[in-house]
């Protein structure tokens, strides 16, 4: 791997997928450590983050790495992404300089940077992150950016993997309800590692919220929940605004939050979430702190995927 | 110990203190940075902070730890306290899930969250401090809480036991002006230490300004500023806003800034502040400037508190 | 050295160059390393930072030490910088106060103060850097200040060092365009460090625009722009406002962007910059994009210019 943009940069998902819960069952052997002591690894962040900032630094530490931090527009100059932009306006410096400097400094860099929800074809170019990729002399690896959280698919893929006694689990990733326009990258990453993982997958959501059906191709969508809920093993709940009306939202889906009433239609189903959750918006604390919830099981392995990616981008595997 | 949120959680104040005086003195001997590499360290601001900030991150680093700093609402996304609360404004993110979290990234976690000054139950519960505690699967210890300061305390304690010639030194916790609402926890705190090293303690205030009568008990609160230095051997100087008329300031107290007239009064005093200090507000630059000023002792001694606190923590002394 | 505040702290600076561009060469060598383990760098900005933070961050790690970052007024207290001011207005800490307790926390101090460009006098005297100085009992070097940008001033001289085939290459540095008003910290470092090397410099600008005569005294001036690009080797293209009308901008040189015509009109001349560099503004994307251009290898050289100073700070060489 040169970069880990999505996962269709992973060749062999399964394989992938084994090796991180080797890593993870290896996590008191330090000789991991020895190969990438003295490398280092810049983060840069142009939206908050609490799971993938600290996942990522513990993944980094665990392989040796030192670690910086950038929040964009904050310790640093804003950016302009625009090729051949006269800059006389707000931004300060081009992606173009940016990213070279911050390559020449470091061995490999990471980058979120979420959708705008303003701009769909802007979003959907990947500006941001295909900006860096494009100018960077090291590799980059998505931290999450305007349709991908490659990073959190694997995780919630060894979650999966980790808790279920079937070779092929019904999953359900459903629609639920937020106070805010979200982005698609978390949907679309899930959906994309299910189909990668030949799991069974079908998604709920409302009318209007259809998402991007290049990704839900061949993946049944049912506007009813309560169907949809019957005799899943997984229940991956997540909000997001409309895909087709770009970034809208509509207000007539409160009955969509996840409570035990539903999870009850399932097979025992595990429930999901990738955090930082609403609660008793998305899903009720009944559901959230059950214990068929896989939470915080999603997040620990946020550190062994990261961990993973970093290796392999700097070992060019 | 399993937390640390105040110098309750410590069973011999006296033999920890000499403890931490051990340390400072073996400050050049590596050695005790062996046990802890590879650990990781998280210290999340909810407040400003210089010293607490540095001198934790020079603990850490002195016992081999991987350190992070977070600060909430800037890097990360804003918290929710209230059990069973339907997430439908502001904060995204409940405590309880950010907790156990961050307590799965790393091994140790120290908080700072000041009193809002404005909702004295809730300031006196505690509920962000011991939140932290409640949730994370780690050790949890107090870098400032509403009404805690204990780092602070151990490195008074500490610079008294460095400069005094008596076993029982008179010591006078002083109120003095300042231009905002301050709140109580170092008074607090300060208060605790000198009682439990039974050092001859004395409180001057103005009317208004008594401090929370469980944790002054036994304590002579002197209202003649005056008459409270006489004879005494240190001088700690603190503001803090009312704490019956919770968060009040009253306007007439200017003359209560700390000068030499006054330190003139004393048995060669000492004179004491934890910073930031205003100068000649709290006190003039003649005292925080002159040779019996322990302001930069206090300081020091706040890297060897933390790195013993630390320590202990990790190894559930 | 016991400070690095400028070139002027440099003995002799022909053999610090040669010696930055060992380091550079042994760059993959980790014995360097071995003599500050377990020292401890604080890097302070009062102004946004990328290549500066990044570069500083890497070098010090290259020397292997610990490094925090302070962003003053974000992570901690405003700072009071006059002597016997009584603090009852919005400074929480004095600079006496805060640099004292930083130099017991660390072994060495960078600072990045820019120029406020409104008090002219104030900009000049330094007070921010110069008070670190004054009160740190530790090395302080210059991130850039008001009046000084030393360590980019290093670097310039090694990239030309690195790519002249000349003994004494004819160096142009021109006034480009800009939208705000710039300090003159970039050029008048350049300046010294051209003065330093024997370099054959001439400066160019329009009417207005002269810097401090106490720093280009002795250089040419040459307020045609087309005229001073004939037959020069190096082309230091820089923004600064008036500093006789200090701070001021005139809005009339447009004309004054470098492009390929002027490039073409000197000696098969390389193009310089500090970045961040507003394209299309100071110069073209076509002069910034040729194969002349060293803005990359100017930014790598930062690296090895703050490791050397670094190095002989803490070494007290």
């Amino acid at each position: 791997m040169k970069n880990f943009f999505s996962l269709n940069d992973i060749l062999d998902i399964k394989k992938s997928i084994s090796e991180i819960i080797d890593l993870k069952k290896a996590k008191n052997d330090k000789s991991q450590y020895i190969n990438h002591r003295g490398k280092t690894i810049g983060l840069i962040f142009f939206n908050p983050s609490l799971r993938t900032r600290i996942s990522t630094f513990r993944a980094s530490k665990n392989l040796g790495l030192e670690t910086f931090f950038i929040n964009i527009s904050e310790n640093t100059w804003s950016l302009e992404f625009e090729d051949g932009k006269i800059m006389n306006a707000s931004n300060v410096e081009h992606i173009k300089d940016a990213a070279r400097v911050i390559s020449q400094y470091c061995d490999i860099i990471g980058v979120r940077s979420f959708a705008s929800l303003k701009n769909k074809k802007k979003d959907l170019s990947e500006h941001v992150l295909k900006s860096f990729i494009r100018y960077s002399k090291i590799p980059v690896f998505n931290m999450e950016s305007s349709t991908a959280h490659p990073l959190q698919a694997l995780s919630d893929i060894v979650t999966i993997k980790e808790t279920s006694t079937k070779k092929t689990p019904k999953v359900l990733l459903t629609w639920a309800p937020h106070i805010k326009p979200l982005a698609h990258a978390v949907p679309n990453s899930f959906i994309r590692a299910m189909k990668k993982m030949n799991f069974d997958l079908t998604i709920s959501n409302p009318k209007g919220y259809d998402l991007d059906e290049s990704i839900t191709e061949g993946v049944v969508v049912n506007n009813d929940q309560y169907d949809s809920f019957k005799n899943v093993d997984y229940v991956y709940a997540k909000n997001w605004s409309s895909y087709q009306n770009y970034g809208k939202v509509y207000r007539d889906f409160d009955s969509w939050t996840i409570n035990s009433t539903k999870m009850n239609l399932t097979n025992n189903g595990k429930f999901m979430h990738c955090l930082p959750i609403r609660r008793n918006v998305v899903a009720t604390d009944e559901v959230i702190d059950s214990s068929n919830s896989l939470i915080l099981k999603q997040s620990e392995n946020r550190i062994y995927s990261a961990q993973y990616i970093i290796k392999k981008l700097l070992e060019n595997e």
